[in-house]
């Protein structure tokens, strides 16, 4: 076999080593942070049993003491995927800073889990942790795609349609360049279609009016370059990214995480106006009970915890990022998430979609 | 007077002058831009006739062969406010170039409006046309406050609190340097002190991470001379501009142009998505009838068309912003808030707010 990968290089050679990988592993191994977000580790050792039971293999990462006496008494054969352990020492806190803490805690759970993904132990990882903290070990054990400048997150945004808007950067790259937001439009495109079969994605460019020369400097050379772009349908608003008007929209990843989180307060706080004028207390168990059927499945679909899991694009490896507060069933998601890239060969997606255009 | 002003000089003068304007005129005057707005002329004379009512004079300036109709008929002893008007042969329409078109349509009622104020013959303008060019011709013909470097919208978003969170800019200066923001903490805090009684507002910084050094380049070192300000409170995230974490959020003029387009844009939404779920065409006339109790007091404090009107501060000069879709309450509303900033002196007030802290 390496003869011929020799012989084909490239892309080709990548297909091969692939085809032989698939083979040998019926189902993805996703490496799961054990330590990682507000509710670990009891949450997410059970959101990895319930991707176990879906027939996910999980490598739960961790330090042993804590994290083995909540496997204690599961058989693995109640489940189609495998559960296993790897101890790792050290934890990265949420205060951390996050490219030290990849720096100076080289055995957290956190860090072997980019390790392990980097050595083909695992075909994916997930955390609930840290965000920058995720993101630096990723991009520094993994390293980025050759060709790609920067990272980005992409997040899917729930709207009216039947497809989620995806928004990238969501806060990987938060300086960037006109460049990067032409390579963010090409992932995201190529996410678009392999994930929810999208053949060419309507992209648009997040700023501050319709019309072209709306926007600040970066935004108005980024219009021209995404201009030659196919799919490119010119700026978007704020107001467009829960009214499904594109596919994918573009901006830098400070603007993305902002606009983000202010789709979540709004929707939290449109909860609570509600609730007042109904005279419930926001804890009343009407709340719940009077709202939820008619608010409800409108609300939930912007529930930071409903978010399965925002995917890291751009790097050498599948990394799913899940929100601080993720639960079992946000954990689940997330697995399930980064499964489904490892076996789309996101990778190697994301490393076609920039090649075949150059930038 | 002249001898007197020359001897005391600066604000002391400026409240000699003030002193005078104020005791030979009993209200404000304002000029409202009459061919401005998708529903202009009709919506905003209809809404000047309503401030006139409640005792605003106006200045209603436009082309006369289409607004003098629209007066034919009204008699003056109705109202306890005067209705005045001044012909403008030219008009801004929505697609024109903002600063193109403040040069070339020298006699647009827009450039009238703002030369009306510039001078002293109307103390306040109001324009539900082209926001760019309305900036500009409030900025190019009225001047900025001397030691603020650059301008910003300040606008209200409603929460759960009965105070506002003003958010600035919001859209007038797109490309920022850090020492603006401080400017704009500054002019936001003086609105929150005169239009919402706040003596000393809790300021944010809009950014992605509540920690300090979180957020982009420019973030980072407007967060260390914000430090100095009293009131500052540090980071707030896009979710804190509907919760009411802060009185004044400061951030440039793109960021949050696209923060308040995404919260209106979301409301929208949920309205929408609650629509469907009660199997209701959006259209359908029980979306009132059964939404409005619930989601109605909520919802509706989003609508683009409840913001009364954006202040242009850190002009020398009264000029509000009303949105493009305005009916007769909002350009009504929009006419009061610049009939208040003129009586309250709110450039006056603005200068003291930079000249005492310096920058």
């Amino acid at each position: 076999v390496a003869l011929k990968v020799a012989e084909v290089g490239g892309a080709a050679a990548e297909a091969t080593e692939r085809a032989v990988t698939e083979a040998t592993r019926p189902s993805p191994l996703v490496a799961v942070d054990a330590m990682g977000g507000d509710r670990a580790p009891s949450e997410v050792v059970a959101g990895a049993l319930l991707s176990a039971e879906a027939g996910i293999s999980v490598l739960l990462v961790g330090q042993e003491p804590i994290v083995a006496p909540l496997l204690d008494g599961i058989d693995p054969k109640d489940r189609l995927g495998s559960i296993e352990f790897l101890h790792a020492g050290e934890v990265v806190t949420m205060d951390d800073d996050p490219a030290k803490s990849v720096r100076r805690k080289k055995d957290s759970s956190l860090v072997r889990c980019a390790e392990a993904v980097r050595d083909g132990r695992a075909d994916a990882m997930v955390s609930a942790g840290n965000t920058g903290a995720t993101m630096a070990s990723a991009l520094l054990r993994m390293g980025r795609i050759r060709g790609i400048a920067r990272p980005a997150v992409v997040t899917p945004i729930p709207g009216p349609l039947s497809t989620p808007t995806l928004l990238l950067d969501a806060g990987a790259t938060v300086d960037c360049a006109p460049e990067w937001l032409v390579q963010f439009a090409r992932m995201g495109a190529e996410y678009a279609r392999f994930h929810h079969g999208i053949e060419q994605a309507r992209i648009g460019l997040l700023s501050i009016g319709e019309e072209m020369g709306k926007g600040d400097e970066m935004r108005k050379r980024a219009y021209d370059l995404l201009s030659k772009l196919p799919g490119f349908i010119g700026n978007v608003e704020g107001s467009d990214l829960t009214l499904g008007r594109a596919d994918v929209v573009v901006t830098d990843g400070f603007t993305g995480n902002v606009a983000l989180k202010t789709i979540e307060g709004g929707m939290r706080t449109i909860l609570r106006l509600t609730a007042e004028a109904l005279n419930l207390p926001v804890g009343d168990a009407r709340v719940g009970e009077v709202l939820e059927p008619v608010l409800g499945p409108a609300v939930a679909q912007y529930d930071p915890d409903a978010f399965g899991g925002a995917v890291l694009l751009g790097i050498d490896g599948v990394c799913v990022i899940s929100h601080g507060a993720s639960n079992a069933r946000n954990i689940d998601t997330a697995i399930k998430v980064a499964a489904e890239c490892a076996e789309a060969g996101i990778v190697h997606r994301m490393k076609e979609a920039i090649s075949h255009h150059g930038v």
